[in-house]
């Protein structure tokens, strides 16, 4: 997706570790403008898909998801991070490389049913640790994972690879092959 | 906004303690097209002020802020909560009563800049924590606040009132006067 990568390229920063912040217009203040085109664009991709919902986790991800949701007109559910209070949740551990951090995740059970078909959908896929915790989330739940959007994956990191060999439909819209101080290089 | 209340008095659940969880269609399953309608109704109601960005607080801000910020076509900047790692960023404590837990919240200097015209928007306002936690840090900034929009005011606590008192223009989409486990009571 051109208009991502020129922005990625522009005010992306990269750190040491594989980081690449991309606070100025996704993570932290929102460019709308361009996650409107991000939206139509997971849109674009999986329009054939019947989805019945789309799930994602705080709080990077609900920006996204629910942009994105107008173009498929479905509800968005967000897994939330922190303490399981009660037992009508499905919870998870998902652990962040980047914030180097392990968190409890997890979906009130009315809010995922069995059969439904999910889009899950995230801004970063790297080794893949928050999408593998969401699926186990909807495994939990008996519903079924019809699909992975990611704005923008690490293609250097084994997630998307790992992802794509077990047969999930995943859809990156930028997809980074590698990256240091002096650029980001993005696969054609 | 008719829609908003029905919605709340149909799926609205009280708890003890002045607890009102929307959880259903606003904090954690999200209904698309009624936020929709809440972006647009905030339009509505400040379309004639100029505005160049709007200010929440993750997680549940982020979904009205974004969609609101469609009708707008300013971008959106939340406020994010946790340590605070190095001095770049405009801090402040808030308390939520909710949760009963203090988190410290903060916003990046370089996404919110002095004389910036600052939309506020929230999901629930009570005792005013949250929002007076977002002008503090629009006030560091030396931005001005020109407005504050909040989905759901419980009227029966001191926020709004004091809010307005002192000048602010408060929309709230619905404003609670009382409720309790028999249901909940609006304002006309």
């Amino acid at each position: 997706m051109k208009t991502l990568i020129d922005k990625i390229k522009s005010e992306g920063q990269v750190y040491p570790g594989n980081i690449l912040k991309v606070d100025s217009f996704l993570n932290h203040q929102i460019d709308v403008e361009l996650l409107k085109a991000i939206g139509e664009a997971f849109f674009q991709r999986f329009k054939h898909t019947p989805i019945d919902k789309i799930l994602t986790i705080e709080a990077s991800g609900i920006a996204i998801a629910v942009i994105a949701a107008q173009y498929f007109k479905v509800p968005v559910v967000f897994a939330k991070k922190g303490e399981v209070k009660h037992h009508l949740v499905y919870s998870t551990l998902i652990h962040s490389y980047t914030k180097n951090k392990t968190s409890i995740v997890q979906v009130n059970k009315n809010f995922l049913k069995e059969n439904e078909r999910i889009l899950i959908i995230d801004d970063f896929l790297a080794k893949g640790e928050a999408v593998y915790g969401l699926i186990d989330l909807v495994n939990q739940a008996k519903a079924q994972v019809v699909g992975i959007g990611i704005v923008i994956e690490k293609g250097f990191q084994e997630g998307g690879a790992r992802l794509r060999s077990q047969g999930y439909h995943l859809e990156s819209l930028a997809i980074i092959d590698s990256m240091d101080q002096k650029g980001v290089q993005f696969r054609e």
